[in-house]
């Protein structure tokens, strides 16, 4: 048979597949690992994964890439981004390092506020310009899936334009990008203290305007879902507020995501098992007798280390207890120019075998067939399995754990998407 | 004037100048930095350093760079690294996940003792051929200059091996390497529970070894030194034994270095003061009221925050401390298979930021100016500066905090190395 693209003698083919979907407790530490394995694609589509014997004997391809010595698994799924936004926040973050409080930074102007004024100034064109080196950033990296979050915006027309940014840069690069509405990320000035009425803008403008834009978006993952999200945080939205936002996405067809445990546990994750949530994110402080009920949905914990890094921090989610609890746990960047200003997944998993105690392979799972669940894709992406979009990195290491060892390199050599080179 | 290179228009050009020489205390936060400006280069050597029009006035060029919207600044040093080693150490990175302790590691043929049986078993070309991706990884993401020091292999054969495949990666690569012998770095099995045997073998016999190896050597660096350092440690070498081998090096015309205070404080920065030792590296108990006197000297104190964080450790040197102290202070990644899988000085100087609270420009001080005295070369290397080698980065950002504020990407888009561009 011919075929597009054959990929052989991998040292490792690292294929992420589970075949009962979801990965959790023990079988997050199970990467699928096929010594000398092959891989063969067909319009955009894996076709055949086995021994690079038999695959060389039963395909002849346009395309063959060699990989001996190397590595080569699914293509990483960042989950949780807010990669678009215009401006930065050095002066900030030198500020914190000076000493500076949280109620400082924001007294001198700083936060999410001044993200929110540098990307109102902002056209869609602007935006997705601004960010458009971020991704090929991440790209590089080996993240060939990215959800993007609006919420920088926090009036209708400016996150319009955040979310038709989204869609450009969907266009314009190789990553398949998945686009959240967040809405509810802050309340901006205009309504401070008037936090119900922000709401009821979120509700009753906003989101009708985001739906209608939805009908006409162009996105090039087929079955790609626009996601609503919450910042459900002590002082930002709380545990009613973020259900009435989510139901009221829910309502016009938008998944939920949410922002829970932060800081200050609010009950966000009953909240997202309750409402049959696609991931609930950070659980930094979420109470251990909250990890059955979420072991036992559907609903991915996403957790996010380079924030607690980023913050100098030495307090982790317990993404070991989660998993060991039943949790599907997702690791994401939750790249942003305030919190997270860090592109690479593979120092995300540094990140938590080190301070989190994640296994290699756990970090690994936790950034392919995991990450997309997180993000609805579960069906079609995150591992290599026929039938599966074929969404491949060639890794320049022998073992797959040198992904998670390495710690501020790259080792991601060849980046496939959807069958075709985009990278290398 | 005709010269061979010129760049222009730099947001932002870093020099990293000091008149004064070492920086240390207040000076550590000032970068020199020019807005608009441009560098001239010829015969390898910089020779002229000023704003863009006037240098665009007085220079034609062979080659120019225009560096509008980014960031020059000086090619990063490397002063701490074992960058030279055959094998890798992932099963024990996976072991100590599981919660291993340090001697189960060890019982189970893990730690230095493995590395040690992999760069024994092989040759000065193998054990270069294995290090060469490494170097080219940390050329990438900036570092010009790298001292590697030997101490896998403990026997003399097996040390001139490590020297000789140095020489070898010097010659076949862009960056200047700097040799350091490490003869104790560790006491090899052989020589269990008989350290002063081994201090004498690695005194009289390997020590004349090297200094004949070294005559014969060729570096490209002019004036490169050889240098000789000793792991002072608990259960390692005591600090006599550290005196008896740093003096016999000195004798023999090699500048010392020593590991002090990784786990327990043993007064090597006592030692290494005494001794006018070129640095004293890691310094993560150093008692607070040994700070005086290393700041009053010339020894320059290097943190290696990877390794704690590759540990997953909370505690870190007290660089701040050492600062304010008026110590004189350069960050290193100490790459190496063991406790610092690190090939990258941004993610040092990003780690420095957070856990140690230096500013971005202190941190950068500490990879440029510092860390080429901290390998003898502050008069060469190090900063922008008329008569200096060039050796220039430009950057992917407008703004050098940039690159201690990004975490895990790579914002190094041109390497230039004496002159000549070797990346991009």
């Amino acid at each position: 048979m011919k075929v597009d693209l054959l990929i052989h003698s991998a040292a490792q083919l690292v294929t992420c597949a589970s075949p009962g979907g979801l990965k959790r407790a023990a079988a997050m530490a199970d990467v699928g690992l096929l010594a000398d394995g092959a891989l063969a694609v067909a319009d955009g589509e894996i076709v055949a994964v086995g021994p690079s014997r038999e695959l060389r004997a039963d395909f002849t391809a346009a395309e063959t890439i060699d990989a001996a010595g190397k590595v080569v698994c699914p293509g990483f799924i960042d989950a949780h981004t807010h990669a678009v936004f215009a401006g930065d926040r050095l002066d900030e973050f030198e500020l914190r390092l000076r000493g500076a409080t949280y109620m400082e930074i924001m007294a001198a102007g700083g936060g999410i506020a001044s993200t929110m004024r540098a990307t109102r100034a902002a056209s869609a064109a602007e935006l997705a310009a601004g960010a458009a080196p971020r991704l090929a950033e991440m790209l590089a990296l080996g993240s060939t899936t990215i959800e993007v979050k609006s919420g920088y915006g926090l009036d209708t027309a400016s996150e319009l334009a955040m979310l038709q940014a989204i869609e450009l840069l969907d266009a314009g690069q190789p990553a398949d990008l998945l686009p959240t509405f967040l809405g509810a990320h802050a309340v901006p000035p205009e309504y401070r203290g008037r936090t119900d009425e922000y709401v009821a803008l979120v509700i009753d403008e906003m989101l009708p305007a985001v739906v209608e834009w939805w009908a006409g978006a162009r996105f090039k993952l087929p079955g790609a879902a626009l996601f609503c999200d919450v910042f459900c945080e002590a002082n930002v939205f709380d545990r009613a507020q973020a259900r009435r936002v989510l139901q009221a996405g829910q309502a016009a067809g938008l998944p939920a995501k949410l922002h829970a445990d932060e800081f200050v546990s609010l009950g966000g994750v009953p909240l997202a098992v309750e409402l049959g949530a696609v991931s609930v994110d950070h659980l930094d402080v979420t109470p251990p007798e909250e990890f059955g009920a979420l072991a036992e949905s559907d609903t991915v914990g996403v957790v996010l280390p380079a924030v607690n890094f980023n913050l100098g921090s030495t307090h982790f989610a317990n993404a070991r207890a989660l998993i060991d609890a039943g949790v599907a746990l997702a690791l994401a960047t939750d790249i942003n120019p305030g919190s997270a200003p860090c592109p690479s997944l593979p120092l995300v998993m540094a990140l938590a075998c080190r301070y989190q105690r994640l296994l290699p392979a756990e970090a690994l799972n936790a950034v392919t067939l995991n990450a997309a669940y997180a993000v609805g894709q579960g069906p079609r992406l995150g591992s290599l399995e026929v039938g599966k979009q074929a969404d491949v990195l060639v890794v320049a290491a022998p073992d797959y754990r040198q992904l998670a060892y390495q710690l501020g390199g790259n080792l991601v050599e060849t980046v496939i998407k959807r069958g075709r080179r985009v990278l290398n």
